[in-house]
């Protein structure tokens, strides 16, 4: 495909856009990849941010060879084949929007976006985009958990037979304080949303990706249990959800509840996924990630009971590249491997996944518990997702 | 007190109906709390069943002296001062307030009753008994779990601070397999309800015993996984719920999700909660009876974590009665110390907790569970609570 | 068999001697096993001890008929057909070898005695004993744990292959605090041991229990970590051991290490049990004793791990007798399990084990450890066992 | 201090010596140590291998600038001031001294040599170096596991008051399989020994390293389960052990089980470590490592339990430069760790622990365990320690 050949040529150049959490676990993941997998040759040239000093501290200390003020300086750039986006979510859209147009590939965390609107906007630019050999992808990193990754393969190979229902929650307590100041992660114009956008996003995309099935109909309820905090100027409203719950309806008539919490005290960042079938179970907690819970029920009843799989076995996926059994990876590394499988993806010209359209397909979901909860609880439908066909927007 | 006096002259008669799983359990405590705890004098009259070979032979297994098979006479006689109904639900009423009518004290299996009016009916005719000094009580077990009585201990000191949210499930299996024939607690006439009443009530009933609040609002869900199962003469379809979602509005402002299921391949009788305060929390479950889960969010942080408490030294609730520490006690015990206490507040001439009154007001959060899964899950309010003053309906 | 006719005639008559911990823990399962397995006909006649009122007390409380103070008198009686002792160790063989000359069937609670010599004795009484019929056992209770009795039929089966090594350990904590006061158990002349014979005891059991061979070689150490503490009056030596530490050799060639404490602070009673062999492994922890740790290295290695068995159905041993799945049974049942096979044992007029010869093994061990442990750890051969033949001391 | 000056000038040069396992991990702390952490510049100059082409690929990998297949070439660099020597334990030796000598700093992976002459000729080196202002250490990265230097905090602060005795315990499983083919591992002329030398050493360096204390006598005992395995040309002599065992006597009164295995089965990476105090306890398991036991025996008893404390606060050791709180680390940061502790203190002239007095210590233990366990597990004396002293070998 001819946009790859350039890759035969020159290193594949990658722009990161962002220096905070999301940007030093990225550049985590670029720093370090090549030492353990396979992949195509790539430069981390240039650090974007837009305070001069900072970036290009940031960019010295996390292995860019320059910094930028001007992140559609650096879409101007040839040099240039990837953008990772790490910017706040109310910047997703314009920026992904404008890169992929300028022909990069690029990588954006989650969620896609804050709104609806803009991840359709985005989904649209993606499938033209894609037409033209650009990929495009979301991080939810904890596809790339291995233990999940794992589950993954089990649930896909029928262990589980029939999935009946979904237990997921994602439990942090970083807000049980009262007094914890106001930030703009706590204003709906800033944040979009509470905990809803920020944890029950990763947990919906692992029901949908588990199973491997859609969201049909959403019962969902927000709440803020502390509605004011100290800000700069004395007491501030809070305008975001501190906490919510939900029930889905998935295509193959699995039925999952969702929990979220960011006060839930002493649980630090705990997503947990149980997932019962008819055939077995699987049980996950991101606070020990290396760790998977199987039962198999098709195992003689005297010898039944949960397992835990320590999953740093070679025969696991992507263990194959880290250390001996045994010697437990951090939560830092699903992005490494994503970053990795985001790079094969390019190389070898094929879409990767999770796309922009299951990016969206969250969203939709997370809009629908927004919808219900501000009327009563009351289910909401969700419509038919987007198309996957080449888009009629290109 | 006059209706306490005849205890001094000779021992309480006890009279029990039912000999199934219930009344094995109920006869275990009988047959051993005087062995353990310092109660009033009783000795186990009669036990009372319809098939006169087989309750005979019940009888004599479980330590009672004599059997008999029409509870009516049993009813009747003056050497009979307490029944303890074990009878199945729908029976519960009848008996209930024949019992109460005539002047025995009564302990009535959980839940209270099948439907909400019998348990307005119930109720009623407790508290018209209470007022001639005749005491009644439902079986919510659990309540007498050590480590759940510490829980209420620990949260009635205020150790969790203001509580913001719940996690109840209760999760079971047995109904995993498709070809699980079908019972009588498969279908609505006979059981009322599936896992809804069976054990989403002693979810509920915790949630409210715990917290000390009553529920103000539900919105719920119902499901049946597997609608057909083989009968007698063929298929035959299930008429109550496998699984059961709900989401509680609590007086004090806490929200409590509840999810219950007889699907939960590999859980087996897994009834877990998890209650989060602003200065701790506490977490249990069944399968391991004998431990709490607490975190103190007071504590330093470098210290803070989930203790786990071995809930077996003389300090804890019920414990100085039984082995030295570290030497657990096994499910039926609940059973021992609900008849302990219900022995005592006989003797004293109080009122026994859980009251009838609790019992219709986790009825009447189950039907309301039923009322909004009926309709799309939208919230429904519930109603004020019966007085607990003396009953005008006496 | 001649002497088993009487039984058919009328219950076999039962008496006690002891009613402390080990009386109340003993004198639940005679209550209650008929309750819950088919066993022959029997009668809690008599209970043996010291104080009259106490005695009067005791009886009353855990369910015997009549009391009586001289057990010499009992063993007189016609229709005392068992002997149970309960009485302190060094009460053992005189009165086992008296109940077993005057034709009683005895359990003897463990260790079989304090020293080699009387155990040795009391094997000899029992061997001729049981060339009358007349037959013993010692109450080495946890191999009625049904985990443990699961253990070991999966190792019997050959599910753990050939077993290298186990790990064995009871840690207690309630000598951890220095000023918890003088006992007649830490007093060599009265306890015989510390920490050795009253608990190492237990896991040197079932180390030989659970894979079925005898110990041939034996190093220890001995270690007491409070010499000193409070007596009545004033100061008093510790003379007994705190914790012990042995290196077993067994005859198929497996080594176990054995290490129990009574100052493992926030331990309880927690009897560990590690087997490895090249096929599987086995966990086990008697702080949650429902639970079995099994891990089947034949599993592919992609989904191997350990799984907790929650040793509660119906095939597990023992437990159909009991509750619906996942209703987990206390640390007293081990006693009911053991006197059921013991009544089973006696009604079928074969031999219950643990045999004398096996408590007598145990006791063995015992004095390598002291002797090894006097000799700088140095390794101490075993002789060969006490023949299992009918004894020429008879 | 002179030798530092050039700091001032130009960034450390590091050379680092062999690729395997160890010069993986060692080359990942390297080349991420300055994103997470305030160290002094340096660059990775070259790495060290036998084989040319190996080398230089892994140098590519690995993030060293060069590559070289002759050390002592390297030691006669003047841009190299740091020699980082994961080659063999039988090379240890040679290549530091020479380094030492050559004015380089040292690190050395544990253990420090394969004999305890060879240990002590290192520790002389290394003492004459350091009063030239050379640094050295050695290389057991365990001690910057962030819940095992917490755990040395709490225990240093009292909060387990007088420890009485410590079980360590590490457990692995890569030998169980019987035709698991011959390596050098398992020679003794190439590894010294097996699983005592490998994890033994991590084992005794955590209980000296916890308490602070030294060994004073030794009881041991080793064992080969399988004594021949398949070799390139037939069966061939396994002559290390599989399995050790030890008793040890700490300076401060406590006592140490010691017991490793790896033929384990099931366990992969298990250093356990429990460390029981008068006033509480810490419990320890590298396979999750970000976790930390502790019971704290000063609470109310109602109160008391194991907490499990998740060391990923910035409160903890190490963990400010990492991620926000319950985002857990790998196991390859205990060598970032211990990379940012050993620039710190080259960069302020001061010596790092674990010195190569303390690596000998552990050596001399090692010795010990090996007479005793030919001496029939007889213990065996502990002479005193080489002196901090400046070396009079020097």
């Amino acid at each position: 495909m001819t946009t790859q050949e350039p890759q035969q040529i020159r290193p594949l150049g990658v722009a990161m856009i962002g220096y905070a959490f999301m940007g030093k676990a990225h550049s985590n993941a670029w720093r370090n990849v090549a030492s353990y997998f396979d992949v195509p040759a790539f430069e981390q040239k240039v650090l974007v941010g837009r305070d001069r000093v900072q970036v290009a501290d940031a960019a010295a200390r996390y292995g860019w060879a320059e910094s930028a003020t001007d992140w559609r300086d650096v879409l101007d750039r040839d040099d240039i084949d990837i953008v990772d986006i790490c910017a706040p979510g109310w910047m997703h859209a314009e920026i992904a929007i404008a890169a992929l147009e300028a022909g990069k590939h690029v990588l954006v965390e989650k969620p896609l976006a804050n709104t609806v609107a803009e991840a359709e906007a985005m989904t649209r630019a993606a499938q033209a985009a894609r037409t033209r050999g650009v990929q495009s992808m979301v991080g939810f990193n904890y596809r790339r958990v291995p233990a999940l990754a794992l589950a993954k393969e089990l649930i896909a190979e029928g262990r589980l037979g029939t999935v009946r229902h979904v237990r997921a929650a994602y439990l942090q307590d970083w807000l049980t304080d009262a007094q914890a100041p106001m930030t703009w992660r706590l204003r709906k114009d800033t944040a979009g949303s509470g905990a809803l956008g920020d944890i029950a996003s990763h947990a919906i995309d692992q029901v949908m990706f588990l199973l491997g099935e859609a969201v049909t109909d959403v019962s969902g309820r927000l709440h803020t249990f502390v509605s004011s905090r100290p800000g700069a100027d004395g007491p501030e409203a809070v305008t975001v959800d501190d906490a919510a719950w939900a029930s889905l309806s998935l295509t193959g008539g699995a039925i999952a509840s969702v929990e979220v919490s960011r006060v839930a005290t002493g649980q630090k960042n705990s997503l947990r996924l149980e997932i019962y079938g008819d055939k077995g179970t699987v049980l996950f907690d991101l606070e020990e990630l290396n760790g998977l819970g199987f039962l198999d029920a098709t195992d003689p009843v005297r010898e039944q009971g949960f397992r835990r799989i320590l999953v740093n076995e070679p025969e696991h996926p992507y263990m194959d590249a880290w250390w001996p059994q045994g010697h437990i990876i951090g939560w830092e590394h699903t992005f490494t491997h994503q970053i990795r499988d985001f790079l094969l993806a390019v190389s070898q010209g094929s879409a990767p996944s999770p796309s922009f359209e299951e990016g969206l397909a969250v969203q939709r979901v997370l809009a629908a518990v927004e919808e219900s909860a501000s009327a009563k609880s009351s289910t909401v439908q969700l419509t038919a997702p987007v198309s996957d066909s080449p888009a009629e927007g290109a």
